[in-house]
C-alpha cells in the first residue's frame, strides 16, 4: 500500500512538475504576444503621428528680393507645403500605408483563431519586412531632401531654404523623427520574430 | 524460411525507402544552399558595381553664363563628382559596405563546419537584414537627389542640372538601378529564409 502511494505522489510529482513546465511556456508566450502587440500599436502611432505632423505642415511667410539695385527690396510672398516635394510626398504614403497596415495587424493577430495563426503569422511577417523596407527607403528620400534644405548644395547652386521657412523645417524635422522611431519598431519586430525562429535547435538544418 | 526472407525483403524496402527521402532532403538542401550562395554572389557583383559606376562618374564640362546683359556670354567651367551629394556618398559607402559583408558571408557560410552552422545562419540571416535596411535607405536618398537633379524644384527655386551634365546623371542612374537590383537580392535572401523557418509546422505555436 504504501509503495502504492509512493509511486502515486511520484506521478502527481511528475504530472505537477509538466503542469508548471506548460504553465512556463503559456505565460512566456502571452509576455512575447502582448510585447509584439505593444510594438505594433506603438508603430501606428509614430506612423501616424509622422503623416499628421507632416501632413499638418504649412507655412507662409514672405521674403525681401531685390529685383532691381537701385530699388528697394520687394516682400514677395512664399508658402511651403509638403506636397512640394515629391520625397515628402512618398514619406506621406509610406507612412499612411505602415500605419494603416499596422492597425490591420492588430485587428488580425487578435482575432485569428489557433488553426489560423501560424499562416498569420507567417503572413505578418511577410509584411512587416516591406514595412521596413518601405519605410527606410522613405525615411532616406526624406532625410537626403531635408539636408539640402537645411545645407543647400553649393555644387549644384541650390541654395538653403531653411534660413526662410525655419517653422516648416522644424515641424518636417519633428515627422522625420517620428517616423524613424516608427522604422525601427518595424525592424525589431522582424528581428524579434527572426530571433525566436532562428534560435530553435537545428532548424538550419532540416 | 520463406517468411524469414520476406520480412527481410520488406525490411530492405523500408531501408531503402529512408535512405531515398534522406537524399532527397539531402539534394533539396543542397539545391537551397547554391540557390542563396548564387544570389549572395550576385549581390556582391551588383553592390560592387554600383560602387564602382558611381565612383568613376565624374564629368567636366562648361556653361554659358550671361554675367552682363550686354556683354557675351561667358563659358564657365562646371565638374561633377558623386561626393558633391552627402546622399551620393551615403550610397557609396552603403554598397562598399554590402559588398563587402557579402563576399565575408560567402566565405564564412562556405568555411563554416556542422556544428557552426545554425548560429553562423542566424548571424547572417541578422546581417542580411540589416543590409536590407542600408541597401533601401541609401536607394531612397540619391533617388530623391537625382529626381531633383533631373526635375528640379521650382517651389525651392532648385534648378535641374542633368540637362547640364546628362553624362553624370545618365551613369548615376545604372549605378542606382544596379543597387536597387542588390537591395531586392538581399531582401530575396531574408524572405527566402523567413519563408523557409516560418513554415514549417508549428513553429508558431512553441
Amino acid at each position: 500500500m504504501e509503495s502504492q502511494y509512493k509511486g502515486c505522489s511520484v506521478n502527481r510529482g511528475i504530472e505537477s512538475g509538466t503542469r508548471e513546465k506548460e504553465l512556463g511556456v503559456a505565460n512566456k508566450r502571452k509576455i512575447i504576444r502582448g510585447f509584439d502587440l505593444f510594438l505594433r500599436v506603438a508603430a501606428v502611432v509614430l506612423s501616424l503621428s509622422a503623416a499628421v505632423v507632416l501632413g499638418a505642415d504649412r507655412q507662409n511667410t514672405t521674403v525681401a528680393v531685390m529685383l532691381v539695385p537701385t530699388l528697394p527690396a520687394v516682400n514677395v510672398p512664399v508658402t511651403a507645403k509638403w506636397h512640394y516635394s515629391s520625397a515628402f510626398v512618398y514619406f506621406m504614403v509610406a507612412n499612411a500605408i505602415a500605419c494603416a497596415y499596422g492597425a490591420i495587424s492588430v485587428l488580425v493577430i487578435t482575432l485569428a483563431n489557433r488553426e489560423e495563426k501560424p499562416r498569420v503569422a507567417t503572413m505578418i511577417l511577410v509584411f512587416d519586412l516591406m514595412m521596413v523596407v518601405l519605410l527606410f527607403s522613405s525615411f532616406g528620400a526624406s532625410l537626403a531632401v531635408g539636408l539640402i534644405s537645411y545645407r543647400g548644395n553649393s555644387h549644384a547652386h541650390w541654395r538653403k531654404v531653411c534660413n526662410v521657412i525655419g517653422k516648416f523645417c522644424h515641424q518636417g524635422s519633428a515627422a522625420l523623427g517620428l517616423s524613424a522611431v516608427a522604422s525601427l519598431v518595424f525592424f525589431l519586430l522582424v528581428l524579434s520574430k527572426i530571433l525566436n525562429l532562428a534560435t530553435r535547435e537545428n532548424i538550419w538544418l532540416a
